[in-house]
């Protein structure tokens, strides 16, 4: 007996269609895989996911990653025939400037579209993020009857995004944390951009997620609607995760079927003509028969019941638990009762003033969590007197990511993707390097992702270049959309977060030292939502020059502000730089009145890729920075042997005088 | 039967105690690990390693990669005790600035260390990029009777490298590509510095890598030298890559052992007193026996005939294959043909342009090979007519990494180390975020790889934002000792080429574009060697101001320039840059030339960040660059979306004019 009728074939050909046709039509595009997951693809959205297509946000709707983004066709097709806001206009303006259905997908931009994806494994990885935070949530807000959260995460990956680390990364992290609400279909087509799969790799998916004890099915018909539907039923039922493993064939019934060819091109009018032929689909471009969109309309009644039934749970919830209801809602953190924990002159690091800063936020916010690639007891990051988040555990708000960067920042936007709670993680700043991707991924999709990143600069010390941040800070700070933050000392890092904790629309990035740096009396009204701020000015009000600095290299430019006035008479103004995004924003009158136009002596001093300051200093001023690989041994003395002495500083800012 | 003695376990301790005595001394580092694996680290290094502590460049020496770096202590000790140039007075100075032995190990600074290690996961993938040199190598030399190439390459792994993507990544590509000779030790002591090991995975490491068709083998007591010694005898036999996964207890006999309290600090006065005892070791710090060194000096006979041996097989192969001896020693690529294929006025993109270089350049140098990401086929980088690298055809100069970038940069980077052939990768740019941490340990450790980046810029158009670099160009120019290269057209490239060929202290990367790019007269002559140069200057020798731009940008000044001459009467210089590097080491007097100091009036036009330019246009000129997310749609259309025409260019410049 078959639960699938010759309507649902006809649906599934409608799916291919529509994504043939808005590929030629835009002369770009992936046709092959979208041709041939469109069965499991069918399957998964109108038999098992559950969501509202009037209101994509719904917070326990089922969540769908397409990790290969490249497949986007398909998605649109979905999108359109499931009653979202993507209509045949928009499908006909696919991969066009300014439209709602781009080369690959991007929250936000159209709605449905769960992730943005493209960059491959990270799709996997937000996936795995957004069941972790199902299951807190679940622990955090629901209760007997109301069953807030129960939904499932659906991912489709290819063979692709199974070869990146950072999906490998993921397999490990969901099997791990035993995710059995994360249903992984792998669209296995043994062909990749560059042709036959075993060109490289032989890996053995079935024994490689197993030992990962993940849950593992084969189906060995990718056109078996039958058995796809079977197999999303047994992986329903395991408390593990589970990888459903499909054999498809790659563009199945056009011309080249089976093939690398099929990947990335346009199939070309005469192939199409001739799938058209294969599949007996008579229909013009762009015309799809009123039989497929009453096919999609049949499922849409079951999707509507859940939904309408989880609004009335939540109703009922919110009059049962009205303080709960109000928590999940917050959109910022709650910073009232922020404030530094330490005097002028005392001496801690910005990695500790931090962790304080986080442990009075995360006191007042049960909302926030996070956690750290192995690093911890360096970072600092993990909240005191809360627990770790595990399988047997799963409202424990310290995630042990172990030592994947890569995932953990790629599973921190799918948790902050999914909504309902905050999610930060932490690792050296040298280490930003192996994640770097996922901080743009989590600016370009608008993410409020928190990264911390401690050990700043080549005071790191003892553990030498592999280990010392030179240009890891010019890196953050040019990706768009990111915040990145390196405060000065405690005073800046209050301030600091009173700023994130107010910010839902882009990632931020805190940059923290490893050493102790002196509490400043010159930071005590910090203007760090400004970015940049007169930190200590000249005596007279007539600056000879601007001395501008961050984090570490605050003090020695206070230092060598009074040593200049007190040895040689010169007064100079001294400006904090706690985040150049944000000062790069601000008002040409707030910048104009920082940096004076015509006050041309400058000089920045920063531990880092002097690269950045150009924009700062001009032609006419000096970089005091770092623009080769440090060195093992003491930390001060390494930054001494680099220069950054405050009688040094002194010297760099009188050879711009003399040059100026 | 017992092959090992007393004394072998005296040598052992001596590993430990050395390791303690230098950590302690140092009042930093990582005892617990050196302390646990002293027994397998011995095993191999004595019994197996084949090494010349007199010419520790030995080209068939056995290769040895500590994944681990923070375990450099035993390195270091291993390095003294086999006669290599470490002194005692060295070992004193761990972790001190300027020392030999600094926090990790570090390529070059130190004799017989044959890779920098520290960033996890990164040592086990430059491993496998040596074992495939080694099979590349003797397929290439190797003939009856010379077998120049047939060593072996083990790495020691942890627990922590083998959580990494890359780490991942690698196990897949050396499974795919059955490299026999490649023999891994996983030091198995279920703690990471965060604590239990289980506190993070629980993935089945047998199961794991038998699924990428490894041979693995378990030594379930890391402290018993025989059963470590016939695990590498067997592994020596497979033609598979081995894992022996050894049991071992961190800071075994340490009143901490198997926590991660003696992971990462040293142990202290008091437990080193306890240890010394636990263990009976009587000297005092940096005291060890003569029968230590005796011990280790036994093994060292039977090394030294092997060299010996190997240098008269090599003596008679420099007389039989006169020509092959030439080609194995030749330390630069010969560019004595290269020309470009191109009149001026063609259309050609400077990925093509780039792929018609490298294959006459492979034509020419046999030590030539690289691969790509999976993106061969848009990368162009495949040597046509050439064959793929696979286990039965090593002699293949095409290597398909699989979709792997951060392992294909990494074992890159380990081909490079082996010495004896040259390789590039290649995928497409806004993926260098993936393997950005390798181009960083290429450059840390002075290695020639060559990292090819095609689609460099918006105008990669449909894809879309995921896939439209904006910040990367920025990212990789900031790294130390790198060369990036942007060449404009086709003629840029050969001359690229012929820098990149003869450079052997660093690594350079090529951004290259999707889109056709005219090829230009005013590159004729270009100075690409010097970084930038003027392409066209104003007709009267006295320029208003300057345009600065790279890549598919120098087209756009050069029409700006034109229409500021014939429609504003306005004369202005327009300077390539193709590599900022290379000009920001160019003498005063050059860049002076290039860029006078007293014409302001200065505009960068390149369609990237444009945070690098601030300290060439200074604060009175202007950038036109992109500090935003691309779009998905045509090229050109996205282009002229940010501003990248002509006329924008004149309309940017004339503000600055006025401005000035």
């Amino acid at each position: 007996q078959h639960e699938f009728t010759l309507n649902d074939q006809l649906a599934v050909n409608a799916l291919r269609f529509m994504s043939i046709d808005m590929i030629e039509n835009a002369k770009s595009g992936h046709p092959g895989s979208p041709i041939g997951m469109a069965p499991l693809a069918y399957t998964l959205w109108e038999k098992f996911l559950n969501f509202n297509p009037d209101d994509p946000q719904w917070i326990n709707r089922d969540r769908f990653v397409l990790s290969g983004g490249h497949c986007s066709a398909l998605l649109y097709s979905l999108l359109h025939f499931n009653g979202f806001n993507v209509s045949l206009d928009d499908i006909k303006h696919f991969r066009k400037l300014g439209s709602k259905t781009p080369g690959h997908p991007e929250y936000q931009l159209t709605p449905g579209v769960d992730a943005s994806t493209g960059p491959l494994g990270q799709g996997f990885a937000m996936a795995v993020g957004m069941a972790m935070a199902e299951r807190h949530l679940a622990v955090q807000y629901n209760e007997p009857g109301y069953p807030l959260f129960d939904h499932y995460t659906y991912s489709i990956v290819g063979d692709g995004d199974l070869m990146e680390g950072v999906a490998e990364e993921s397999i490990n992290l969901a099997g791990k944390n035993r995710l059995g609400r994360l249903i992984v279909l792998y669209d296995s087509n043994d062909v990749t951009l560059d042709g036959p799969l075993n060109l490289s790799t032989n890996e053995n998916a079935a024994a490689r997620f197993k030992a990962a004890h993940w849950d593992y099915q084969l189906v060995e018909d990718g056109t078996d609607l039958d058995a796809i539907a079977q197999a999303i039923r047994n992986a329903r039922q395991t408390d593990q995760p589970s990888l459903i493993e499909v054999k498809t064939i790659i563009g199945f019934n056009t011309p080249d079927e089976g093939t690398s060819k099929v990947h990335g091109s346009p199939l070309g009018d005469h192939n199409v003509a001739i799938t058209r032929e294969n599949y007996g689909w008579p229909y013009a471009p762009f015309e799809y028969p009123t039989a497929v969109y009453e096919q999609f309309a049949q499922y849409a009644g079951a999707k509507e019941e859940k939904y309408q039934a989880w609004q009335k749970l939540y109703e009922g919830y919110q009059q049962k638990y009205p303080a709960a209801a109000h928590q999940l809602e917050q959109k910022y953190l709650d910073t009232a009762h922020l404030a530094s924990h330490h005097q002028v002159g005392d001496q801690v690091s910005t990695r500790v003033a931090n962790a304080e800063t986080l442990q009075d936020l995360a006191a007042a916010n049960p909302q926030l969590w996070g956690g750290s690639a192995d690093l911890f007891s360096s970072n600092k990051t993990n909240l005191k007197g809360d627990q770790v988040f595990k399988p047997s555990n799963y409202g424990g708000r310290n995630i042990y990511f172990g030592v994947r960067e890569f995932a953990m920042a790629a599973a921190v936007n799918g948790i902050n993707l999914h909504g309902g709670s905050s999610a930060y993680c932490s690792t050296f700043m040298v280490f930003s390097d192996y994640l770097k991707s996922a901080i743009r991924l989590a600016a370009l999709q608008h993410l409020p992702s928190v990264f911390i990143f401690t050990h700043d600069s080549l005071a790191v010390g003892e553990d030498g270049p592999t280990h010392e941040p030179v240009e890891q800070l010019a890196m953050l700070q040019t990706i768009p959309n990111v915040q990145v933050f390196r405060p000065a000392d405690a005073n800046e890092v209050v301030r600091m977060w009173k700023i994130i904790a107010q910010t839902n629309d882009r990632p931020s990035v805190i940059i923290a030292s490893r050493q102790n740096l002196p509490v400043l009396k010159e930071t005590i009204n910090a203007d760090v939502s400004r970015g940049a701020y007169v930190a200590a000015d000249a005596a007279n009000g007539q600056p000879a020059g601007i001395i501008m600095a961050t984090g570490s290299e605050l003090s020695l430019a206070l230092a060598a502000k009074q040593q200049l006035a007190t040895q040689h008479g010169i007064e100079v103004r001294v400006v904090s730089m706690p985040s150049m995004e944000r000062f790069n924003q601000q008002t040409a009158e707030y910048r104009e009145r920082v940096l004076p136009h015509n006050v041309r002596a400058r000089l920045a001093v920063e531990m880092a890729s002097p690269a950045l300051w150009g924009q700062y200093v001009g032609l006419d001023g000096d970089v005091l920075g770092v623009d080769e690989f440090g060195m093992s041994g003491n930390g001060s003395q390494v930054a001494a042997q680099y220069g950054f002495t405050s009688e040094n500083v002194v010297q760099r800012f009188l050879s711009v005088l003399r040059k100026g």
